[in-house]
């Protein structure tokens, strides 16, 4: 496999080259244009980007730079178990907890703990007083956190609309505030509680010490609570939490699956297939590979994610644009937006001699246009917002209200910002211009099922791992944030401590 | 008064020259530094910005800067009454809410919340099935949501702490999205329900399409329900909602507070008041007063909020940093990050020769540590950081582990992040090198009080108009989000809709 920084290639260059004169998005964006740039991102969901201003040419110098940086042929070797992690010297092999193969380390896992939820369920498994299980607390920071939240959050409205019984309630706790544990037990009750610890290493602070929380308010509480036997842990062989004798149980996941790539691990499994059962989180897997295989594609034009990632890497590095929105048009994918903050930038936001991942942020939809779109709309700097919306709503009750549903309002305010950052609309008030040639994409299907939500992750990671490739970065480690982790826990030995400044900042606290 | 493009005052060019010779952030931090640079914020809240590397010739520059763009004159100007914003040709009067004043249009409004929130509180006014109310739902967008939501959210474990009573819940519906109020009537007893409309104009769709489906919703289920006898309105006299015959009670505000700058307004009071009492809201307000009277002082290195807008200026215009992060280290805060995107964006997100405002993204401490701190500390671009942190925590539960609390810990972690952007830590391996000299500030406090929080609100509102000043641009009007409105109303009349790039889109939907 050949490396090349980014500004090495040649395709590089002709896609500056040609991008300088290109003609404008008001004049590409044509209803033609609409229809035909478009690529299949899962199942039931699709990629437009036509919102970018595309050209048969630019199609083809994309072609060339994703040919001449290997994307495929590294995602294959990926696949392959080839060491993708080359700064840590691994493989990554999150792919493989949706492949179809059942004789991996991730299918055995699965089963193991889609067996264990299925007695959780059906109440086989009680509670160490005799309870029936209705409340999940997931306890991990980071990937162990921000991914598995999100599923949860975007699954939980059609679950309920599609009645699945039972649904448990989950709640997360993620930060060291102790403000967060509080607020989260008072709202539970222990006796019915399972808690599922997640930390790869069994070491990382904030979550030993929220479990520490934890049993501390329990003990006093609740005394005839047994913590640990109401306590799974996820972590990994032979990590101080690998302790069957300990806890209710223990699965594992292991060095090969990064934690914002964990999701469709046990990370998110356990608490999916526990609180909506396996045939959704199953579901929520299919999609997932669905999107893993359809990122296979050579064609730039068919592979949403390639292109996705493509289109960006010409946002940041030609068009010079440091930012990137995602904007979802659905209320349940609040917390996915959060959980693809850390997938970028923690992914990406890698030492370069050019810029690489974008600052991403996020809200969800019409919520932003009555918040941050005046800047997206009028600002100086254009920032690319990618749009995701549904046909259908996911809990499927509506009102009728001056004419339309507002499942209708939703999408045609969507459709609305996208032509109205194309188009804009000139004005010799300056205050009252709107410059327009600001681009866009749109991911889109017909609801938010768990097929779509899965396709949704898988397409994500999928764009973070080309863009790497593109980049010439590695996606999969984090060095970045060891320093800080170093001075937090010499702050915490402060008579020790010999650094003047944080010493300083210390004392005001 | 003058109005001067930044770039074409003096003290810009100063400022600008001067900056390109000055001294790096790892030679100016200090221990001295630490203590010298720091501005009051509020009664017990600083600001302390020695983190931007500062130099007495620095601050006198940010001083000729202020004075040559006249921002305290204009404050001043503007708290008396004069034409600030400019567009629209209006007073901007949001200071008057919780200024001492008690014969002002606000004043006469807060006192009938008042009266009213008393009467909810102690169950003299009841529900239309005859049930004491426990559960308010906030139904409003923008300005009419995410301030108020983040004032609950970020007060309501100090009620809990201090043990007020009763405590109100409160739910929030904002967006079109039906699966929002869908969610929220599935959480809630209709019986026992005040439900709280704001819409300035009275004609905000979003508010009255979610007012529409919360009606249908009540019919169905609990027809024995009179939703407007359990309904109050927060709307402009003569609006289509001010009707004290039909509603429970109509609350006033008008065309000079702003919606995002209305949480200290009947936007914000009548929640807070009727969920927490008079008394905390009264505190709030007094904490925001307090900031108002701070943000007078003509010397920019004893004005926080002056001196925030000033070193943000320079990030932008002369450092040409487009993004910035707020990240408190207070679970309780994470909703007021939101209510800050809005703030910052929709006020300074403006047409103007030069950059204006930057980015705004945020998220929690220690969470985002775990999640995008790694593109912060080592990716191409800084991103400047403006920290928040408190000393104690707001519920007061904490939990002894390794020798050191939670609290401990969070700020542990806080001032480790601090000191790492700062020093960095070079390494001959690129992956492991820590550039350093990267910007931050912190705001900091011994606990998110009542007083504690209106401090934040009104620094960051204060914040934001000596940046208007200083950019030229009116911070108080929106017209970038009226083509969008626009659109979305084309599209939904879509067989009269001429505009062929909107109908292809829709076309997916």
């Amino acid at each position: 496999m050949n490396y090349f920084d980014l500004t090495e290639t040649e395709a590089f260059r002709k896609l500056s080259a040609y991008h300088k004169g290109k003609p404008g998005l008001k004049e590409l964006l044509t209803p033609e244009a609409v229809r035909k740039y478009v690529a299949p991102a899962g199942k039931d969901l699709f990629f437009s980007y036509a919102g970018k201003g595309i050209t048969p040419e630019l199609v083809q110098l994309c072609q060339s730079l994703a040919d001449e940086q290997e994307c495929i042929a590294k995602y294959r070797s990926l696949l392959a178990g080839g060491i993708a992690n080359r700064g840590e010297n691994r493989a990554v092999l999150h792919h493989q907890c949706r492949s179809a193969e059942t004789d991996t380390f991730y299918a055995r896992e699965k089963e193991k703990f889609y067996a264990f939820s299925d007695q959780v369920r059906s109440g086989a498994i009680k509670s160490s007083t005799g309870k029936v299980f209705d409340t999940l607390v997931q306890i991990g920071i980071g990937g162990s956190g921000l991914g598995p939240k999100a599923l949860y959050k975007g699954l939980f409205g059609y679950c309920q609309a599609e009645k699945v019984t039972p649904i448990l309630k989950g709640e997360f706790i993620s930060n060291i505030d102790p403000d967060e544990p509080a607020s989260v037990l008072s709202r539970i009750n222990p006796e019915t509680t399972l808690f599922i610890l997640v930390t790869k290493s069994g070491t990382t602070l904030e979550t030993l010490t929220n479990y520490a929380f934890v049993k501390e308010y329990i003990q006093k509480k609740c005394p005839a609570v047994s913590l640990e036997k109401q306590t799974v842990t996820v972590t990994a062989a032979g990590s101080p939490l690998d302790d069957g004798k300990q806890f209710l149980a223990v699965f594992h996941i292991d060095d090969f699956v990064g934690g914002r790539f964990s999701t469709t691990s046990a990370c998110g499994g356990v608490l999916a297939a526990t609180a909506f059962g396996r045939e959704i989180f199953g579901r929520f897997l299919s999609g997932a590979h669905c999107s893993d295989i359809l990122a296979l594609n050579e064609k730039v034009e068919e592979n949403a994610a390639l292109m996705d990632a493509l289109l960006e890497v010409i946002d940041v590095n030609i068009r010079r644009i440091p930012v990137e929105a995602v904007i979802p048009y659905s209320a349940a994918l609040a917390d996915f937006v959060l959980h693809l903050q850390q997938l970028y930038m923690e992914s990406n936001g890698k030492p370069a001699p050019y810029a690489t991942c974008p600052v991403l942020f996020s809200a969800v939809g019409t919520d932003c246009q009555h918040s941050f779109f005046q800047q997206l709309h009028q600002g100086p700097m254009e920032v690319p917002v990618e749009f995701i919306g549904f046909r259908q709503s996911q809990l499927g009750t509506d009102v009728q209200y001056k004419g339309s549903s507002s499942q209708a309002k939703l999408n045609a305010n969507l459709v609305a910002q996208i032509t109205a950052f194309a188009e804009g609309r000139s004005n010799a008030d300056i205050n009252k211009c709107f410059p327009g040639e600001r681009a866009t994409t749109l991911l889109y299907g017909d609801r938010l099922t768990p097929e779509n939500l899965g396709s949704l992750f898988a397409h994500f990671e999928n764009k973070v791992m080309f863009q790497g490739f593109l980049w010439n970065i590695n996606s999969y480690d984090q060095e970045g944030v060891k320093l800080g982790k170093e001075l937090a826990a010499s702050a915490l030995d402060m008579q020790n401590s010999d650094n003047p400044i944080l010493k300083s900042y210390y004392s005001f606290f």
